[in-house]
């Protein structure tokens, strides 16, 4: 079986770990989000590649969600201690290693895709990770108020704390990328495309903003895992992304943001069962469970349902 | 009182260390070696430089001369598990602030010399700190055997420990660099020059490879202190240099090597004394002392001896 499915940060990488649990012999390819990603001290840092490699791959801080295990912040105190910045990023030493051995290959001419799988092959992280594209894309944030200041969105989101209500997301540079090498293939040859527990703006989002990559996936059967349980995120601040694209912090709205025309099956946590029955939602196949990745066998249960789901809906 | 000093890594450091206290009021510039960069995992390596800037700015691993104190080696070891190359080159996590920073600057346009400027902001040496030039030099060895094979000297130095002779040592780029801006300068404006006990190959030497340097330095009173007591380096392998260039490990053969038209002055070691009266030094002024740099005070009055010669032959 090939299930493919397109990932953010923390959410996703958790939902992963169920996944090839839940089906240790598919075979799973994992798209990327690169919107994240920023140059920081003249390095490229992959937020979200990093956090499903390193948390599929056995590396990953698990209190934090993201980061590297036993770190250290020696080379932060440093560069602080030089002055340079921004100040408001924070990179361990193990991490910095990752950043400096992708900009070294970036540097000699690899494409982000093939610096990923090199640097997969340290992690062995069981699935096949592909960034969404080889193109620079970088998700901005205009910001609401009269000046209508445009930001990084990692300063949106880390500095910031999304506290400034963002009038506009862009995922800039996504309109001239062209998916990475193997990701249209990947969608084109799963059996089912599964959609984790990610924001739905700037990672599920972003992914679906390269051109052709919407357009493949509706073409599959696809099952999502709400990332909103009882009106809240379940991590992260995605209601203020969903703020800024008019869709309301519910299960439901972001199910009907994604449509029938995109999404064939939609899981929601028991707080949201009305979501069943709701109207706005014809032609998605609804299924109420709990949906908290509280812990491994939790998480299981939870790509399970979504499996099952989409394998019952492909045979209609 | 302005002093000059042209300097390689961990001896001149400690001599300048020790001048700085011989003359509290004198303004120093110090002209570094750059010959020793390398580029390693894409970020810009200046050995020498560092070594200077870290010895003076109290950052400096004391006990093995070259360094930062206190360090830890996680980005090492996760380039190792990444299988980055190369692994002969030991950078620790706080050494590696320095490069990255040095890396991002460079990579936003400024020069080498502005660069050096910021990072001495943070440290402090009490000295002016310029590179040799902008422009990049590297001193590569080409290996005696039939091979004639071509290293940089930093893996003939640090992988090979220098075992495989040199057939010849190169300064590779340094006939097409300009000196950095203020180095001749600073040249013209000395009151005298001092030679730190530094390699005479790839640090003296090089620095004077850059056109320019060697006639604005032999238009100065310079007074160079002996890197070798007893026919020996007191550090480091320079013996393997001097051989290359067909120059005896012996504290005369180095004065002669410079030669009167250099040098006016030449501190060599009680063991050395024969060397004030060898008629090979005719025109440069000996003077015997004890020339191992023990501690702070046996350093400052080395530095003190080399000022005085140097004061009293200007005067001359």
């Amino acid at each position: 079986m090939r299930i493919t499915v397109p990932a953010g940060g923390v959410g996703a990488a958790r939902f992963l770990r169920g996944l090839r649990r839940a089906a240790p012999e598919a075979e799973i390819t994992v798209i990327g989000n690169t919107g994240d990603d920023i140059t920081l001290f003249g390095l490229r840092v992959c937020p979200d590649l990093d956090t499903v490699m390193y948390t599929l791959g056995g590396g990953i801080n698990e209190d934090q969600g993201w980061g590297r295990d036993a770190e250290t912040f020696s080379i932060r105190a440093e560069l602080a201690a030089y002055e340079a910045s921004p100040d408001w990023f924070t990179l361990g030493d193990k991490d910095f290693a990752t950043h400096i051995r992708r900009s070294q290959l970036l540097a000699d001419g690899e494409p982000l895709s093939a610096v990923t799988e090199a640097l997969g092959r340290r992690w062995r992280p069981g699935v096949r990770l592909l960034p969404m594209s080889d193109d620079p894309v970088e998700t901005h944030v205009v910001l609401a108020g009269p000046e209508g200041r445009v930001v990084h969105f990692q300063e949106w989101w880390v500095r910031m704390h999304a506290a400034t209500p963002a009038a506009q997301i862009v995922a800039s540079g996504a309109e001239r990328a062209r998916p990475a090498p193997g990701v249209l293939e990947a969608i084109e040859a799963a059996d089912v495309v599964l959609f984790p527990p990610s924001n739905p703006v700037v990672s599920i989002g972003t992914i679906l903003a390269v051109p052709g990559i919407r357009a493949a996936v509706a073409a599959r059967t696809v099952v999502g895992v709400s990332p909103i349980i009882g009106g809240s995120p379940v991590r992260g601040m995605a209601d203020a992304c969903l703020a800024a694209i008019g869709v309301d912090t519910s299960a439901a709205a972001v199910a009907a943001h994604y449509g029938p025309e995109l999404i064939d099956g939609w899981l929601v946590d028991d707080e949201d069962k009305a979501a069943a029955d709701d109207p706005a939602l014809a032609g998605i196949a609804v299924r109420v469970l709990p949906l908290l990745m509280r812990d491994l066998p939790a998480t299981t249960a939870i790509a399970r349902a979504a499996l099952d789901l989409a394998l019952e809906l492909r045979e209609r």
